[in-house]
């Protein structure tokens, strides 16, 4: 029992006493530290750059928890950013909130911790205020993370459905479908998985010098649960307007497609996690590529396709590579549980 | 299999495809509407009254869901409302994350969300933004909550450990230890359980009222998990004055206190959903008390003791009933699992 404690989570980890204290200042502040998260009260107290902000939460579930390109901490961290990036912000504080199960290496918690720490201090955001819960064992799947998000509003940026017309084109900043295959192919043991890489990314450097250098970006969007195929269809069910692409101008990677074949996926439907979808004007099309060109996580960024008139309701088309019309459909859900 | 999609949670409505969009335009919106979260963006955009802010966070891990006095939907809300009040912020906006159990009824989950809901509404907070994971059977304890929090400081306000000083009393604005015992009464199935009831409720009303019509409070905190010792404990630790509570002065409910006897717990230790302990300037101590017991929530509050001079270290100590000292612990942790 001696050593146990300092190896595994033991329930009394959240009970709010010694051993909570002590989880808190070896494990969690060293690695997160900043002087706001150090003051542990209540709450973080936190002044910002401006009255109008974005706010935004996800709570991360992904099995298996260490992947090729990353780990349920770098995910939590980048997802949220990403959420509030896409809305037009510059995301700059964040709250951090842990279930896990009891009897979960404490070694393990630590290389999550240290890609949480790690993540957040590379995007320039602090993560001022958090908790932890335990549970039995049995009671969750090793660890739950959410991450909570604050941004600050850029000035004079309107994203909204209601800005897209016909003729606006559609930017994806690189290959779709990288993080769900990624995940999928390590959880099915598929022989090629070395081989795919989670593209789990923070996105906001690079959404933020979009939106400061051009003018003509109407919406953006992430997609990542029910990949391009739900994020398509949320932004033509909510605009009402059709939507057109071209599966020649889609980029993905050789692996992913033969993977998604293999399984049985098709990839406009599989998880991204350093992605955006970005409505733009037919006028700045060609800027906003090569802001992305120019930038890492841009450099295969293509447009994929455009907003057309809609004839009786909304619908995703796709041009297919023999020159066809499919509609690309809404996915039902159950693809792929626990992908983030 | 055709009525399960509309009795149970199934994985397929975390997947962010259609069930996940049913489940949220007919179970959740329903419940929670305010404008923001109806434009269901990836963040909600918000605009707050003031630069500073107070951000907070917390999951509920609570077993069982429904208890006596609240259900973890209500605790999920006032947890969250009460971690901002003690900072000396007005609640404002609330984010709401679910990591649901495949298998999941969802008449609880919507017994669940109109508490949420309701809870809300009651104290004026929207909730803005939220997210839904879905996990396998097993995976989880049927519903895990995250309420992350944003309120607005109250001006002039300037609460922190550093304000303390020799002399300051301690108000507690009611009973302790009612939402531990009863919980902990419930998973044991004691006899008088049902004579017990959560304290669980929001105070974010009551202390704002005290800070805004008073000037002696120097810090406040909320004694949830490890009860009133493990908040005296961190307050004397963090502000390196000692403090002394008389066992007599704090109030108890006598079946909380024969619950605790029974199962032999030290109520002074037990989590409190609906209390605060209010460090105040002795010369506006008897203010705070009557404004207190004005208030619904604090109709028993006391003033349960003092700041006294540290000797050596920091201590918290308890004179007895019959007159003798005893120190008060940091608890070890273990006491209550899952108590909120």
């Amino acid at each position: 029992m001696g050593t146990d404690k300092n190896d595994r989570i033991l329930l009394a980890h959240g009970g709010g006493g010694q051993l909570s204290d002590e989880l808190i200042r070896r494990h969690i502040l060293p690695k997160l530290k900043n002087d706001t998260l150090a003051e542990l009260g209540d709450s973080a107290k936190l002044d910002v750059d401006s009255k109008s902000l974005c706010f935004t939460t996800d709570s991360y579930v992904v099995k298996p928890l260490f992947f090729n390109g990353g780990d349920i901490g770098k995910l939590a961290v980048c997802g949220t950013i990403n959420d509030l990036a896409v809305a037009g912000s510059k995301p700059v504080a964040m709250s951090l909130s842990l279930i896990i199960e009891n009897g979960f290496e404490i070694k393990l918690l630590d290389k999550i911790l240290e890609s949480i720490g790690k993540t957040a201090r590379r995007n320039k955001v602090d993560i001022v205020t958090g908790d932890t819960k335990t549970v039995e064992a049995g009671a969750a799947d090793g660890i739950f993370i959410n991450t909570t998000g604050i941004g600050v509003r850029l000035a004079k940026v309107e994203l909204g459905v209601e800005e897209i017309s016909v003729g606006d084109q559609i930017i994806v900043n690189g290959t779709i479908g990288d993080h769900g295959m990624t995940i999928i192919s390590q959880r099915q043991g598929i022989k090629f998985q070395s081989r795919l890489k989670s593209d789990c990314a923070a996105l906001a450097e690079l959404t933020c010098e979009l939106l400061e250098k051009t003018s003509g970006i109407k919406f953006m969007r992430d997609p990542t649960r029910g990949g391009l195929a739900a994020t398509l269809n949320e932004i033509a069910g909510s605009s009402g307007k059709s939507i057109e692409i071209r599966e020649t101008d889609i980029p993905v990677d050789k692996t992913v497609q033969a993977a998604a074949d293999m399984l049985g996926f098709d990839v406009l439907t599989i998880a991204n996690e350093g992605k955006f979808i970005a409505i733009v004007s037919s006028e700045s099309a060609r800027d906003c590529l090569k802001i992305c060109r120019n930038h890492p996580l841009g450099k295969e960024a293509a447009i994929i396709g455009r907003v057309i008139q809609t004839k009786d309701v909304p619908l995703v088309e796709l041009i297919t590579r023999i020159g066809g019309r499919r509609m690309v459909q809404m996915p039902y859900g159950r693809e792929l549980p626990r992908i983030c």
